[in-house]
């Protein structure tokens, strides 16, 4: 397992969070990339509850992941996964056009599928009871499921999006995996290809590593 | 202005959209990249009114802009402005740090503003007489206006997030404008800043090209 305490690559994380938020903190898809190809990182935990101020002024939003790699500084969990997967081609390929497509996915990750994910999370998860959250529901399923249906042409019979597995595929699996096949319909080869992605050792070295770094229960809800 | 029928590169377009729409469709911010650079591109028009199916084969949710160059062919907007960024260094600079700076920016434009700033959008505008969006305003109004300070601290007094101006001043300018400081409170400085983004002679150009492609009103709504 690459963590390791001298590592020349820093990634924040928080010290805690509840249990549901646990394996899904962001800073999952950038242990994932490094895990992925092998590199060394060293975490520094945040606390979730009192963000420090100073911590602000490194992650504008005062959110996990920010990543420091000697005079490279990033505060975007898909930007810092896009520059790790610049060193390796395991995670882009070299070729000008299998490099450009496995980007797009990623892009596509982040900004045509996500926002959708995240308004399902919001109305399902933090916002379950609310009653604007039942009155929206409806519209935003369907809109969510006619996403997934696209996407799932998009996939067909494939086991990744271009065929071979890149960082697009990793950055969508990390998105999809935050929806629940119990409260909408997902379609079964996508089903599958989150499973598929979950199922890669170094996705579950990420996750092992995510969810050993918190402040173990019994020690209570940190400052 | 660098449209051109013969150029080397195609960006889709909508053939009509209505008037609220115009000038914030998202090939946008393709035609401003392409137009700060001074690179030729030709358009072809999609019907935003009834998708072509074969349309779905090349943007996976029929949206546009879709991009081809050559063997190139890229489907989100944002990974065709970083396609495009990569050409030239006044949209991406060439030392490392620069330019990992100006990909974090257009990552947290993409990531970390639009789908709150959709949100808005969608409460203010399409949804505004629902019930449910009267119901999430104020939650979703305060989300915005936190997101917004955050970035204000981060502009600080510059000019652009990093200094000078690059593809992650690009992308955060076009996301910030689909925002009205009529309806939320947004730092005077942003606006200062998007109104700086929105004087740049390629964005002017950029728009009037966008606007020029719809057919006229007179002609009615394409099928």
């Amino acid at each position: 397992m690459p963590q390791r305490d001298d590592a020349a690559i820093e990634v924040t994380g928080f010290a805690w969070v509840p249990p549901f938020a646990r394996g899904h903190v962001r800073d999952l898809r950038v242990r994932w990339a490094l895990e992925e190809i092998g590199l060394d990182y060293r975490t520094r935990l945040i606390s979730a509850v009192e963000r420090p101020t100073s911590y602000f002024g490194e992650q504008p939003y005062g959110q996990v992941p920010y990543y420091k790699e000697g005079d490279v500084e990033i505060f975007e969990s898909g930007a810092i996964v896009l520059h790790i997967a610049e060193k390796d081609e395991r995670l882009l390929p070299r070729d000008p056009v299998g490099r450009v497509r496995a980007q797009t996915w990623l892009i596509s990750a982040l900004n045509s599928m996500e926002p959708y994910i995240m308004n399902m999370v919001t109305i399902d998860g933090f916002c379950a009871d609310q009653e604007w959250a039942l009155l929206r529901r409806p519209a935003q399923v369907e809109m969510m499921e006619r996403r997934l249906q696209h996407l799932s042409v998009a996939l067909g019979d494939k086991d990744w999006l271009e065929g071979r597995f890149t960082v697009g595929d990793l950055m969508m699996v990390e998105a999809l995996r935050n929806l629940s096949a119990d409260r909408l319909s997902i379609p079964q080869n996508l089903q599958d290809y989150v499973a598929r992605g979950e199922a890669r050792p170094a996705f579950q070295a990420a996750l092992a590593a995510q969810l050993a770094d918190f402040v173990p229960d019994e020690e209570g809800v940190p400052a």
